[in-house]
Order: C-alpha cells, then structure tokens, then sequence
C-alpha cells in the first residue's frame, strides 16, 4: 500500500473499504457489495473523513447502478433513488456526504438518454472521477497551505483529517506533508480524539508509516503545551463549513479553537470547496450528530462507565468563525471576512 | 460500605486499601502489610488524589512502625527515615503527601523520650486523626461551599475530587453533596479524564451510588456544552495550591480553566489547607509528574497508539491564579488576590 495509501478502492463490480475501526492493530479490508453494505459502512464509521464518505457513498451509488436488475431506466432511477436515500440517512453532518449524492444524483438524470447501460457507466465513471479529484484536491490544498507551515513548526491537529479521511494524502495532514515535502522540519502532536481515538489509532498510524514525526496525547493535554510554548500552530479538517465560515468539525475541535485564542496560535482549518455549504448560513443550521452510547462508555468491549450512568455523545461540534484565522482550500487560503471569500471560491 | 464511603481502612496491624484502579468493575481492596506496600499503592494509582494520598502515607508510616522490629528508638527511628523516604519518592506533585510525611515525623519526633511502643502508639493514634480530620475538613468545605452552588447548577468536574480521593465525603464533591443534602436539586457533568478515567470510572461511580444525577462526556466536549449554555459552574480539587494561588491538579484542568473564562461561567477550586502550600511561591515551582507510555497509549492491555509512536504523559498541569474564581477551603472561601488570603488561611 504506498504511503499517502487510499482506503477506498473501486474495483469494477465492488468496493474494498480499509475497516478504520480496526486500526491499528489489523488492515482489513471490507468488502462492499453495493449500497447498503456502502451505508452500513459509512454509519457504522468503517470509512470516516469528510471526504472520504462522500467517495464512500458516490461509490455506493455506483453499486447501486451495477447490481440494479432493472430494465429499463425509470426502474433503475427508482433503484438509485432508493440508495440515495439510504445513503443519505447514515450521517448528517458532513456536507460532503449530500454533495457526492447530488452530484451522482445530476449524472443519472443528465445520461436518462443513454439507457440502463449508459447511466451505470456513467455513474462508475463518475464515481471514479470524484476520486481521483479528492487525491488531487487534498495535493492542492497541500500547496495551499505551505506559506502557512514555517520551518520547525509543532502542529497540533485533531482527529484524522489525512490521506485515511480522504482519497488520499489528506486536508489537514496534506498541509503537513506538503510542508514536509518542501523541506521543512516539522512535527505533529495527534490528540487521541476520544471516544473513536481517530487521532491515536489513525493520524499516528499513517504519520508513522510516512516518517513524518508524531507524537500522541490525550485530548485534555493540549492547553498544558499550549501554555508551555510546545505548540505552534493548529490545523485541522472540516465536516461542513457555513456561509459565514463557521465550522463543523469533530468534537472537540471548539474546545482547541478556543485554547488557540487564548494562546494566540494560529487556528487553521483545512478542506476542500465541497465541504463550504453557502445553503447553511451560520453554525446554528449545522445539524450535530449525536452517535450512542456505547462508543463513549465502552472501549473494546469494555465498560468504561458505571451500567446505568448516562453519556453525551455529540460527534461534532461549531467552531465560529471568529476563532478561524484561515480557511485553507484547493482553491487558495481564505481569510475573514468569510462571507465574501467563501461565496467567492463557490463560483 | 456506606455511601461516602472511606477507600481507606485502618485495621491495627494493616492497612485496607480499595483498588481504584478496578472500578468501576470490581471492589477489591488491597491488603496493605507495610510503608513499601503503601508506597507501592500511591505509585501505582491503587490510591489517588491528594487527601487520601495523605492519608495512606501517614499510615505507611504507622505500619512502618507497627512492622519494625527495632529493639530500641535510634533504630526504630532508621525504619520510620527509611519508610519516609520510600514513600516520599512516590507521587512529586500533591503536597498532601508531604504534609502528611512531615507531620508524621514531627509525631516520631516528639515522642522520642517514650521508647519504642510510645513512639508506635502515637504514629498509629496519629494516622487515625489525619484520617478522620480529613472527613471533617470535606466536609467544612462542602458547608463553605454552598453558598457558590446555586439551585438547578449544573455543575462540571474533573478527575475524581471525591470520597474516593479523600478520607470520605470528598472535596469538589464534597461541595455537591453539600448542595445535594442542602436540599438544591443539581447535576454533576463528569469528564472521563483521560489517561486514567477517573471521571468516568470513579466519579460516576461514587455519584451514582450516592444518587446524586450524574452524566459523563468525554475530556473533549466540556467546551461544546459550555458554548451550548449546558455548564453553570465548574468545581475542581487540587493537588497543590502555590502561595499565589496558581493551582496544580490533574491534566486537563487548566483547559477547562481556560474554557470557563471564555465562556464566563465561574471556576471554583475546592481543597483542604493542607494543599497549600506557602513554600511553593507561584505554579512554575510545581513538580508536574511525567507518568509512563502505557497508561496512555494502552487500555485494559490492548494498545490505543500503533507502537512506535511516543506519547507525552504529564499528569498534571498548573491553572493560573487569574483564572480561579475562589478557592473553597474548611475555613472558608477565599477570592482574589490570593497572597494575602491563602497566607492568613495557614496562620
């Protein structure tokens, strides 16, 4: 598997998906035979990234195509319709998820003309396509960033926004290799990101298996190095980002927005133009995923918390644009105001 | 056991410790025949947080001396150095454990002209008292700190400043159980605390046997639900108070610190007097204990970080006296500017 390693793969008539429940300690992969077993997966966070679940779920709706037993085209649209809809239902907050459906959902009404057989082709074709434009993308948000890595930099980021969340290379984390790949010093802090650990289990593994230095924390260490000068920057991925560049991000991300603030490091968010929502006008309109209990209470089958305590699962969080000092895209580096530079990249 | 139940029970001629690191699995205790037992149960985490950690060295050292065969009081005095020392060298950062040690000596030392069995009898009579005052300090801070804790509070703690981390009734907690039996009707947001869950697995556990509503969220969401209005008021204990006021407590503290201030919700400090400590002039003179790899990057054994990936491991950190809004002690609360205030409190 090479180094910025994709963890989805298409393969004609089925989808290899790399199980990211399983990381560390095993690479299985997951076999997806067509959109349901595409949502399962998405739902149960076998494949999790922003970026990465809408090449999940463009994918299932290329399944949908290849597997439909359809005749005829309004057969096989009503088929589509029915993934679609499942898919939709897996996981709210990512914009990129409703993206990669309606783009998938524009094709097939495009190619109605080309029969059952030119809609499927169409579809896989497209499915392909939104793959390899999220490696180039993340590459190009990479260069994006550069300016804003310097030399020797300590960068603390937050889950895993890398080549794992992604088709490869990674938003946040592409930022980093693009800085390593220029030449520059750099480390990267991972907080573990409690309850899935994406940050212990997958940030670190893929930093690892590319050399480039990392090291681990728990998520309530990060305003200790803060206030001890052992952090320089943050960057991190995004889930959606409103009009007014408000960003939806894994829980927890607030939480170091404001710790920056207060430290006066630099808050960099990282993600491609897919993931701006100009539809959803501030935060308030994000809807927060809130995921059971099991997740936070329990840790490989084991109670974490008293049977019977209850647990807060909100699986995201808004950061308010006021505590961004830059949105980093493939289209360039934004900076507030947001409400321009956003709608501006949209066009 | 009843409800603010000791973890610490004194036998005669051994020492009962409950095993803190199996709840909230299992209540075992642990038989505790000697001071390098007690030492290795304070490094270990068998027994934690401040008040009890005094607690069990101050009874170390009454095995010590109930162990020591020294025929005459030079040598019993050796044994008593020696166990002084081994237990010393446990845990740097909670000055309780100091305290205790000092005071057990003085014990040794003013007793010196009534032989062996005189010597020994003090140092056990002297270890029940630290223990029972330390029942009655909780709970005078507790009756100090009502008149903080509005009706309806929903209050948000870190680590475990209980029962469990005193000799009974706890310090934060001891604050809730206060407003609890004072008939106000309010809600505990425990933090897991990550590495060691003391949140998750001790607080839960004592506030749930005590009735009292508790929910827990994971270190990375306390910010969320103090933007989302969720939090009132945050009350934590500590392991050493600096002349300044500058606070050490477990990792993680000085971020909800941080967090408080910026949403302007109350941070409230609740500690026994023997945890300030004059001699400490401001947080920098603080040890911060560095604590092993596994604790963080491992779980019930099975491995969180791929192996290779270093981790970082401070166990406490140091809040800045501006970020305290009082500190709740059994001879009242005392607000800024500390100096003056924590001086006169040892006078």
């Amino acid at each position: 598997m090479p180094i910025d390693s994709p963890a989805i793969r298409w393969l004609d008539d089925h989808l290899l998906l790399l199980d990211q429940r399983r990381l560390p300690h095993q690479t299985e992969w997951l076999s997806i035979q067509n959109a349901s077993d595409a949502a399962d997966a998405i739902r149960d966070m076998a494949v999790r990234g922003a970026p990465a679940i809408g090449c999940a779920a463009a994918m299932g709706i290329a399944l949908a195509a290849v597997v439909s037993e359809a005749a005829d085209v309004d057969s096989l649209v009503a088929d589509l319709e029915r993934a679609r809809e499942r898919l939709a239902r897996t996981r709210p907050t990512a914009v990129n998820l409703f993206w990669a459906l309606g783009r998938m959902s524009e094709v097939w009404q495009a190619n109605a003309d080309r029969g059952v057989e030119g809609i499927r082709a169409a579809l896989i074709d497209e499915a392909r396509t939104i793959h390899d434009e999220d490696i180039k993308t993340c590459r190009a948000i990479g260069s994006a960033g550069l300016e804003l890595i310097p030399n020797e930099s300590k960068i603390l980021t937050h889950c895993n926004a890398g080549a794992l969340a992604t088709a490869g290379y990674g938003t946040a984390l592409g930022v980093v290799r693009a800085a390593i790949a220029a030449g520059r010093n750099v480390s990267v802090i991972a907080d573990e990101t409690r309850p899935f650990l994406q940050g212990a289990r997958l940030t670190a593994w893929e930093l690892q298996r590319d050399q480039i230095p990392v090291t681990v924390i728990t998520d309530n260490m990060s305003g200790y190095l803060m206030q001890q000068g052992k952090i320089d920057l943050v960057v991190v991925g995004a889930d959606r980002i409103a009009a007014n560049g408000d960003v939806a991000n894994k829980i927890g991300t607030y939480t170091l927005a404001v710790l920056a603030k207060a430290h006066q490091i630099p808050f960099y968010v990282a993600a491609p133009v897919n993931t701006v929502d100009l539809a959803t006008p501030d935060g308030s309109a994000i809807p927060i995923e809130e995921r059971g209990r099991s997740e936070v209470a329990e840790l490989a089958g084991r109670a974490l918390v008293p049977e019977g305590v209850p647990v807060l699962h909100p699986a995201f969080d808004i950061t308010p644009a006021e505590l961004v000092t830059a949105i980093v895209t493939e289209r360039g580096i934004i900076r507030p105001p947001y409400l321009a530079g956003l709608a501006s990249l949209a066009r």
